[in-house]
């Protein structure tokens, strides 16, 4: 992953971890149950935008060769594999 | 919200908050993308079924009648309400 | 379901039935992918709103009582269950 | 967007407009509910698989290069730009 979007990531995921425990003082503190929904939909919308980042990064890094690959691009069908497959797991 | 409801939310939202933060080691250790992607969609899921079980203890309340409305059971039309805004906020 | 609940949702689902269409001459089209996927996102937009007057619908009338029921209201652990199982159903 | 892809992608939104006008008549049919969101599930489902069907056609004419292009392959800051956005509309 670029080194930008792996700190970004991680500075999203501590936010959500944030809001998670925040949710949870909601449902101990008997907050209205549309609040504790309205808030459910906001970390799941936190999710995902996360993981439209990770997965960007994912493409560039094939696009453009990573150590892994040796430094090579993926070729083409590699790189429509691997989207196919992180799109796939992504939308469950 | 019904106490077995509370608890079963609170317990699963404690998971939930574990799963964040091995996302977020996940991330760190530049895991693959699809094994977070797929993380991702289970965090997404166990969220959706936390916030399910609060909109489920929510309306059982609404036509048991709670504390805060005097122990009533809510009329038709503002279960009608309730209903159709919760689902509007969960489903954002 | 309600009578004014079933004619929303199927005037609703009519309007799905020509954004479906309207996609398909988009990709026939070869139209950008940016504005499929915008259009992808209002269908499931519009199919979670119909499918939220549906389930409201069902739960006032597991409240009210409907002639399946022989007209009496469901008793409250029927209720929850009901909910439950919907919701589950819904959110997949 | 790929020959084939497009195909597949056009293929899929015939079945999906079949499935909204059966959902249609489960809804005029008064069907039960459960089997109704069952059905709403399923099409949205449908609907993200060709949508990620198109996106991945995308990335791929993108890495490639397209006549809209002149033939030749994005660049790296355009693919991710391209992936950002999309990704973006796609996921709300």
């Amino acid at each position: 992953m670029q080194k930008l979007a792996k700190q970004d990531a991680c500075r999203r995921l501590a936010l959500i971890e944030g809001q998670v425990s925040g949710l949870k003082r909601m449902v101990e503190d008997e907050r209205e149950c549309v609040d504790i929904l309205t808030q459910v939909a906001a970390v799941r919308a936190a999710l995902d935008k996360m993981g439209a980042i990770v997965l960007t990064s994912h493409v560039e890094a094939c696009v453009s060769g990573t150590p892994s690959t040796g430094g090579r691009a993926m070729n083409r069908d590699d790189l429509v594999h691997e989207v196919r497959l992180n799109l796939g797991r992504f939308l469950k």
